[in-house]
Formats: structure tokens, sequence, C-alpha cells
């Protein structure tokens, strides 16, 4: 199929839209706040909006396109029907369905974790290869799993939850309610817990004090790269704890899946990835089993970045057709 | 294929022989001591010996068979090489070559928990399904994973190494030499970790001291069953751990693959598995996320028991063969 497909990535704040060729060459991309707090259909309606924008931008109609993947931060039925996506408030939520009354094209819609690992898999990291495993760490820690080409998703699609593999079975509570998942360590949440408890109860000076209305359990990367950079204790070493529970999470991948590729993204990892990168790899190397099984993978950074949903929506948009 | 198979469970003291259809109809079985003190080439000439054996319980020559299947406790290359079987002291071990060399018929290899796994799946409990995944508690941990009907096993066949996931990252040592396996507490040596703790540091009474010359690191399970019937508190306490920790284990293979089935087997299961299985099942539903996920998996006990590697093993020949 050599056509055009669009691709929305629907985040609780943002909506990011990518229009690209069946082979992953992006035309054009375009942005709109999701406006989640209006309801869900003021949300379907932005997402119309957004791909319209990016069409516009392309010089095409969305009439011209073979069809539409939308990608939310919810368990996603094979229909299309989001579970509960927690940040945008929608339970039960008829997706696809409802995209499908402002789009006139055909749309599918899945997890945005599982379409980032399916991106980075079709159109990034992962071309030539048939297994691998994405890790996107952000306010929590979200992932997806590729193994023989196919995504592995469990009957009603809801396992790949790689955050929420326990790692620590009697340590931290994590959002989620259960003890000692990876994403309790592993993600923004995760290292605020470490912040708060050094900063606030034990007392230790951090440049980030020195932030304005700074919320410790959902520091902007941004803030978190500059101050790392600027050589702050406290901080660093709470990146470098992220960084040592991600390489257990990665080596347990391996010891159980080993997957030819693992793919890093998210927030965190764009603006720290290169820093944190040579410490996964350690932690992750020390504690896969057998630790020869390491040398098997290729641990990376994104290449898609803040396309990899889009996309990922267009190659199972892509799939889903033929 | 309407042939017959030969199948051969080497365990580091006994070898056991099955003579099955292609159907998985079993014919004859036979049992020797492996012998694995007097070396590798002594091993091999006893597997053989035992499938003769079996052959003749079957009224069959060892010609006859269509092809020939061995599981052993080691990695196991693609090519039929044992990568490090510890306790039977080999390493680097062509072990289907040699036994080419012994039995006049094709003759694949694979790791034992691996064809255990595959043994339930096309012949026991997994009989239907497309995904199930297999736990062998004995005096380790051992396992397998078959997705969308094939064997997960990684490039080099060195995955699926379940008793090697990091569940307690800053737990017990495990005899890998790695912190917080699931095998350093979901094992026999995991649960004598417990025992000698209770009896020995904590000077607790349990009628295991009235059995003689007794290695709390390895109990038989014949004898941990008697005493639990007996109600003994120090054993019931460590095997109720060793089912707690297992249902986190289970768990994460749920959250991560979501399989249809999970199938629980080796020594300690079939002695106490329905002891034991309520208990389990209590905990992997609490720790799975999400937790409806938990109602679409079949978690039961192994329904082959002793011949689920040979039978395992006659799958995977009939599968190369093919």
């Amino acid at each position: 199929m050599g056509g055009l497909f669009g691709g929305v990535d629907i985040g609780a704040t943002k909506l990011h839209a990518v229009i690209a060729t069946a082979d992953g060459k992006v035309l054009a991309r375009a942005r709109k706040k999701s406006k989640g707090k209006k309801g869900f259909d003021v949300v379907m309606q932005r997402v119309a909006a957004v791909l319209e924008k990016a069409c516009s931008e392309a010089n095409v109609a969305i009439g011209d396109l073979e069809a539409v993947g939308v990608g939310a931060p919810s368990p996603i039925r094979p229909d299309g029907t989001a579970v509960n996506a927690t940040n945008l408030g929608w339970s039960d939520a008829a997706l696809a369905a409802s995209l499908m009354k402002c789009i006139p094209r055909p749309v599918v819609a899945e997890n945005d974790c599982n379409l980032g690992t399916l991106g980075e898999f079709v159109y990034g990291v992962g071309q030539g290869s048939q297994s691998l495993v994405g890790l996107f760490v952000g306010t929590g820690l979200g992932g997806g799993i590729v193994l023989g080409g196919e995504m592995v998703r469990g009957p009603h699609h809801l396992a790949a939850e790689v955050g929420h593999m326990i790692i620590e079975a009697k340590g931290r509570k994590c959002g989620c309610g259960h003890i000692g998942c990876l994403e309790a360590y592993a993600s923004k949440t995760g290292m605020g817990n470490r912040l708060r408890t050094e900063i606030e109860k034990n007392g230790r000076f951090s440049l980030l004090q020195e932030e304005e209305g700074l919320d410790l359990r959902n520091v902007r990367s941004g803030i978190l790269a500059r101050v790392y950079a600027a050589g702050d204790e406290v901080v660093r070493e709470a990146v470098g704890e992220v960084a040592w529970y991600l390489g257990l999470g990665v080596a347990n991948l391996i010891t159980l899946l080993g997957p030819e590729v693992i793919v890093l993204g998210g927030g965190v990892l764009e603006a720290l990835g290169e820093e944190m990168l040579e410490s996964i790899r350690k932690s992750a190397k020390a504690a896969t089993f057998p630790e020869v099984a390491f040398g098997d993978v290729k641990l990376v950074l994104s290449e898609l970045g803040d396309d990899a949903v889009a996309l990922g929506a267009i190659a199972y948009a892509r799939s889903q057709l033929s």
C-alpha cells in the first residue's frame, strides 16, 4: 500500500499528529492541547482538528488518507475501547468508534506505549529485527513488547505492562496500589519519592529548591537535566537510582525474553539519556542471567522521540488494513 | 507423521525415557541412574541404554523410531550443545552430536525446563491454547515460555530463565550470584534459607529435626509433604513463603505476557501442589496489573508430571523433522 496515513498521539495534556507515507516518511506534524478536562467529546473533536491541521500542513485532505491510527494512555480493547485512561478521566470510552464519526476514514486505536514500541520496531531502532522491548520513562513507566514480529498483548490487550512488574517485593508502594512495581522506582514519580525524602525529611540542599512552585513528584525533565548538569548531588543520586532500577527491569526482560533490541525513551531519557545510558547498561549487565545473554541485546535510546507513538499508530493502522 | 518417537529426560541423578506416538500416547517408560560423576561419555551411553530399555518395553527397536529428543538441565544452543550443566559437570558438551553416534536416529536436544513447558503445551494442560508459561519448582526454579505457539528462547536460546527474574532487588543472594532472583525464594534452596534461619538461628522446633542426616537446603519433597501434613509450623510458614513469592512471579508473567495458561510443576508442587495452589493464586491475583487480567489466565498444576520433559522432547523432535 503506497498511500498516506495519519497518526495521533493523545496525551493527557497534548495531542501530536503526524502525516506519513507507508514507509514512515513524515510529511507533516501538528500539535494542539488535549483539553482533557472538557470531557471525552471535546478531546475527540480536537483529535480530528489536529489531524486536519497536519493534513493541511502536508497539503492533503483527511479523505486522502488510507487510514488513521491513534494512541492513548489506557489499556485499549481489541475493538478500540479505552478501558481506563486515568489522566484523561475516561473509562470504557469508545475511542475508535467515536473518532470514526468525526474522521471519514478507518480509525484504529491502541495503547500509546504499545504503539511507541511498535513505531520504533517498524520505523526506528528496531528496523531489521524480529523482537524489541520498549521502555518509556516519564511520570510513569510504560512499555511494550514485540516478539516474532508481533506485539505481545495478552487475550484482552492488557499485557506488556512493563512498569508494573514487581522488582522489590517488600519495597515502595506504587501509584497502582501494589508494592514494589518497577514504576515506583524507575519514573519521575519514583524519583520524586527519593527527592522528597532527601530534601524534605533529611534536610539536604538541592538546586531544585530554587525552582518556583516545583512539585518534587513530577519535576519537568528539562529542569532535571539542567540541575543534573549543574552537578546537583541530590538529583544525581536520584537519577542514579532510576538508572539502577531501570537496569534491573532491562535485565529481567532479557532474562525472560531475550529480545534483539531494547529501546529506552520518554521525557526523562530524552533529557538525560546520554548521561544515564552507561549506568543503565552496567546495572542491566550485572543482573542479566546468564550474563552472556546481555551481549546479544542492542540497548539504545529512542530514535523517533516525539513521533514514536504517532508513527506506531500509523504502522498499526497499516497492519489492520492489510 | 504417524510413527513412534523417543524422549529422554536427563536429570542430574536419574534418566527417564518415554516411547510415545506422535500424538503423545505413552507406550512405555524406563528409568536408569544418570551416573553423572562418571563423566559425559558414560551418561551418553546410559541415555542410549535407557532408550533401548524403553523400546524393548514397547516391543520396538530404536531403529523404528522417527526421531529422538532429549532434555538436559543446561542452556542448550540451537546446534544441541549443552552450554553449562552445573549439576552434571558439563560445559560446552556436544549433546545431540554425541548421542547421534550411539543412537542410529536423528537426535535433538533442548533445555529440560523449556521441554517440560512444551510438553504441557502440546500434550498436557496447554492443549488448545496458543500461549503457556511453565514454572517448575525443585532444588531450583526452572521454567519456559510459549507465545503464539512458539517457544520463546532468545537469539542463543538463553532466555526464558524465569527463576532468575529479579523480584526482591535488595533481597537474598541467589545461587547464580545475583541478588533477589525469584529462585532464591521460590525453590527448595530458597526454602532452605528460611528453614535454617528459623531452626538454626532462631532456635525454633520443627519435626524436620527428627529426620536423620537431613540437609535443610534440599529437603526431599516427600518429607516436606509429610511434615506439612503433620502441621509443623516452621515448615508451613516456609511453604507459605514459597507460595507467596511464586505468586509474585506468576503475577509478573501475567502483567508482562498475559499467557492463556500458567502451569506449575516440579517436585515441590507434585508433593504440595493442592495445599499451595490457593495461596499462590491469592498472591498472584493481588499482584497482577491490572488485577482483572488475572481472570484471563488458567493457573493449574502439571498434568504430565514425570513425563513432561520426555514428552516435550518428543514434541520438539517432531517439530524439527517436519
